[in-house]
């Protein structure tokens, strides 16, 4: 291929970004920069095979910006968290070349195409070339761990094959049979993450001619914890998906719904009824949601996911409220997410390495006893407390986000006993051989004891924690412990 | 403190708002007015201390109007309805301490801080001081009375504290404990309102010193029934939230859907899947929603809650389709939701002094028979659905909407039989002693026949209501009437 | 009446058309056109009696653009299909009196109004007077047939009555009595569409003296497989809403949300929480929704329903990637909603044709077999997921796609399994006796296994065709074909 040929693809390519450029995603980039030859040979075939994926990218920073160029704003609008971007990558716009060519030697996917050597997937490791910081707070977390966490812990896997495996009807009976690779990566770690692995090679005809590509296993996925194929862990296009990497995109509650959803984990549908969720869905067309910092009261009127969990938040004199953190757990002390009950965080994100008082790998025992070592110190919780309380701070009274904390902690206190009383009720069924504890998920009583601690206690917390009465009420709430709890006892009463 | 430093950061304020105010919710309201000393020095330390709340607070009306200036309006487009504003509020903007120190006499939660007379919590009856009609219009709704209604019928506070207390499992029994106030809050009382008591004094350690503010039980709440520390009913921030006040907000259907919402009372859920919805989730974001008064088919292309229950209405002539109400039931004949049965709008807002037949406090008995002393009258009816009406013809014939209507009442009678009959069945349990009525709500029997009147009648009614034939049908709609009674049934055989 | 009267009516109705036309739909379209005499007069009265649905049709392209005009645009931009629109509708704007006077010959609903014969129901017969291929390409699909494929199918049938019927307690049973065309038609006909007949006349008093107009049954209706009154069958108002008839609503996902939601049809909600439906919610603000052609990439960032499933897309060079069609399956080869089992998609929109090897007109057997002749060809089937396929590609590698639905029919396979395993059982609950045949939708435990195959077997084939995976997990999906199955043997097992 001739290189002139190149270039006057290119050029229409750049034309096309000028025209696009009317309103990329942050106007102060708004400007063309050079693309690298190899980038620009990407370009000349993919603007044409995959033409949607290449206007993405041109409609997001990437294309507009060099790492150099980045590197150049003030600490608190900074992106680019590294201090030693490879001198080859810092003049050019981060395009297909610069990302899918990094640390080939550790990618079992990368391949030849055309001459170059190019990977499939683009994993954490490598975006942590320019972002190194966000990749360091976020390898030690849950999210990255969310595979391991599973797969590792036979407790939870036996749950998830249990829900997800085939069945059978056979002399009366359900038969619990294989769960496929397939519908795992549908389910669960469609959220969790897949282990992506090159199987083999795949050959395509096209007009170019033939086309070798590596073939992966359990791809695509875009989990949190994603096992890639150069061994790391997470997908950062779980929240700024492909190929615009959009902040706006990262930052709207949208992006956290997509896991944190009912029955088992209702953050976004508990917010989308409170009434940060209802200013937010009111007039959250007219807040900046490309700003960094991000301006409170200024850039947005109400919290969202991000602004309490993870954004760079600033008062309207730019002093920092809240810092940038890519651990998503950074400004959390408790997590209401029962398992069975709900706990203080975990000191480690892996974890399934946790061993409870009953030998489980279980943050409690169904006792409701914390297995402590591998939990957060009271110390550290309130430290972590009063960096939430900070963001809260900002429209309200200490004495307003203390109240509602304390409300919230009362409420775990509620749920975990409500937690126990269903698992008495269970201990007292497995006791007397009306089910069978070997598997204590797989029937009729032990599911709805499950709902139970899965969906309605965790319901309830999310709603304390967010305000959303109705989720604490009827839907998935106090409603539905009680009238649960009440057809578990008509089991118990019908097998007496 | 010095006068001079206060003017400074108040200049610092103002070019704040100046520069926000590029986009005001209301562009005619673009312009820097007075503040009053007082809200000045409030702005002083807050404007740091609560930044969320200040910019908030500058871009809404409130920080760009006077009320004289408010006054000046046209009649259709005037909001402060008080002909008498206080002489010393008329020609300063509507800031802090304006609000703040209203009634002071009256407010058990008034404190002094540094030196000014605050009330913690502002009241409808505060409100009142220039939105004196609105509020006039609310004081005697069900809304004004939620917290009573609720509080004060003997039978929904047993459904209440069935729903909502702790549970204890004991000799195969499920033993019902005590239910906390954190949880009241938390659940029912999160939407119709909580008491707001002032039980002590609480002191913070801050840079400029010790302050004391008042303790408050049962704080926060934005309940509509909100029983204040003045003694008055209501909260006009359950949808006027603050500090904007922001008319947009109030007018939009996510402002509703906070309690509005399956399943038992599925309005925002209808709505939402509706034609009308539809069109309001597509092209919302064209439509004019500060405009005072409302233009049909300009300012807005479908209706939303806002334009049939209470908005002034237009034509584009001028002309009033149908008058701004702060009774929300100001166009309304029929209680969709049952209580048991759909019945007539209660002539009163307090609707824990009814008494049925039966003598307990229900708008109709467990038979069905209306507490006709206590309910709207026909001719009274015919008025209201009139009303409602002139709002659909803005659109439809009248033989269109005159048809609608008629489909409703179909549906009120037919779901109301359908009520019946799974009461039927439970009087028959009731009277085989096979449960025990004297809690109706407490057993797996008893809470599917809650099924079938609280959230299936209820859902296909608001379902016929506002056109939404999903949850007529499959969700929460005739198919769960007539599975969950299949189900009451198999219970009921069991027993035999 | 006079038509110097007229013509000063319209100038005002002109005047506000011009007013308005600072934001139409299509900027282009921007001009005032000239509007028949029949049509100004409608207006003239119109204007005031029914101001919304004239403010709406003014904020649309029927306002704006003739018939000759829209058929000037270039092949790729024309929305008028037909060749020969009749000369008198070619110069003027497309107005009340061009659509409710067309094939007035056949309009059972034709009535005399103030000298002029019209139709109240515009019908798809009547729209492709302009959009002749739109009505053709619509008018022998599955959705053209809707209230047929459900009235004329004896099973179908059964089910909704079953569902919808009044119902009585007697002696420990449940008596099914009969459904109400009013019930029938605010449910599953809401969607699919009513029959609407001409029953007699009704006569309104009015400022103008007594106007008698038709009385129609089982109107309104805007179901997608409607009857109307001139034998046609369609409603294009499902989709495109009067009276803008704008396209962004059509091309957006709460239109086709309406009708495909959970929980037998969750298109809408799978969509909603995967990633695509992610980028739709955070960003759709940014797209251009009027565009024709719709460039992948420049105009939408991500796909909708709309752009998989119909709409004329091409690539940013102008090349088409998929043809607009009204077909709604013409890029479909399964049929993933399960009538019971998930089968290849009909020959034929006319459903009830179908006739299986058990002689029920159903796509497959309970056991599973498909009526094959009635059903795609696997030829065809490959052809059509070719068209599909080609949408994907515009963004993912062919690799990508083609995983994807390799995924997808492992996962019909796994679905249909399951709805086999919960027909295994019932088949034996038939064998013995403990559940009557007859009607085989009436019982409890014949409820839970319509459970399985049409909430919890559809939700997770459409949770894996646009990867949402808590559909597929938690939110009816395999957590409840498990958890169902279980108590379905408990009821199995209570009756041995």
């Amino acid at each position: 291929m001739k290189k002139g040929f190149f270039s006057l693809c290119l050029a229409s390519v750049l034309f096309g970004m000028v025209a696009l450029s009317s309103t990329p995603e942050n106007p102060s980039e708004d400007q063309a920069v050079k693309l690298s030859d190899q980038t620009e040979e990407c370009l000349e075939c993919h603007r044409t095979i995959s033409p949607g994926i290449v206007e993405d990218w041109l409609s997001g920073s990437h294309a507009h910006m060099t790492p150099a160029g980045a590197m150049e704003k003030t600490e608190l609008g900074l992106k680019v968290s590294s201090k030693a971007v490879p001198e080859k990558l810092l003049s050019v716009a981060v395009g297909c070349y610069e990302c899918h060519s990094l640390n080939a030697e550790s990618h079992t996917d990368n391949f030849e195409h055309f001459d170059y050597k190019i990977n499939v997937v683009v994993s954490p490791k490598d975006c942590a070339t320019c972002h190194t910081k966000e990749q360091e707070q976020y390898s030690s977390t849950k999210k990255s761990f969310a595979y391991g966490n599973l797969k590792k812990n036979p407790v939870f896997h036996k749950l998830v094959e249990t829900i997800i495996s085939l069945k059978e009807f056979k002399d009366g009976e359900i038969i619990q049979l294989e769960a496929s690779p397939s519908t795992e990566a549908e389910t669960c770690y469609g959220c969790h993450g897949t282990l992506i692995e090159v199987t083999g090679t795949r050959t395509f005809e096209t007009e170019l001619g033939e086309i070798q590509v590596p073939q992966l296993a359990n791809w695509p996925n875009q989990g949190v914890g994603r096992i890639n194929p150069d061994g790391s862990q997470g997908a950062c296009t779980a929240c700024h998906p492909r190929h615009s990497f959009s902040i706006e995109i990262a930052r709207k509650p949208e992006t956290c719904s997509q896991c944190h959803l009912e029955p088992d984990l209702p953050a976004w549908n508990v917010y989308r009824e409170s009434k940060h969720g209802n200013i937010y869905s009111s007039v959250h067309h007219k807040w900046n949601w490309t700003k960094v910092p991000w301006t409170v009261g200024k850039d947005f009127k109400a919290p969202t996911c991000a602004v309490c969990h993870n954004s760079l938040i600033v008062d309207p004199d730019g002093e920092v409220i809240a810092e940038r953190s890519h651990d998503f757990g950074a400004r959390l002390w408790v997590r209401l997410f029962g398992l069975i009950y709900a706990h203080p965080q975990p000191k480690s994100g892996d974890t399934y390495t946790i061993t409870n008082a009953d030998g489980l790998p279980l943050p409690t025992t169904f006792k409701g006893e914390p297995a402590s070592d591998f939990l957060m110190e009271e110390e550290s919780q309130k430290q972590q407390q009063s960096k939430m309380t900070k963001v809260c701070t900002s429209c309200h009274s200490t004495d307003w986000a203390e109240g509602h904390f304390d409300k919230l902690h009362k409420t775990i206190e509620e749920t975990n006993r409500m937690t126990a009383v269903a698992t008495d009720l269970m201990l007292s069924v497995w006791d007397k051989g009306w089910a069978n504890p070997a598997n204590p998920f797989d029937e009729a009583i032990e599911q709805k004891w499950i709902l139970q601690w899965l969906f309605y206690s965790n319901s309830v917390r999310y709603a304390s924690a967010m305000s959303g009465p109705d989720y604490a009420s009827f839907k998935n709430g106090w409603w539905n412990l009680t009238k649960n709890l009440q057809e578990m006892k008509y089991i118990f009463k019908k097998k007496q």
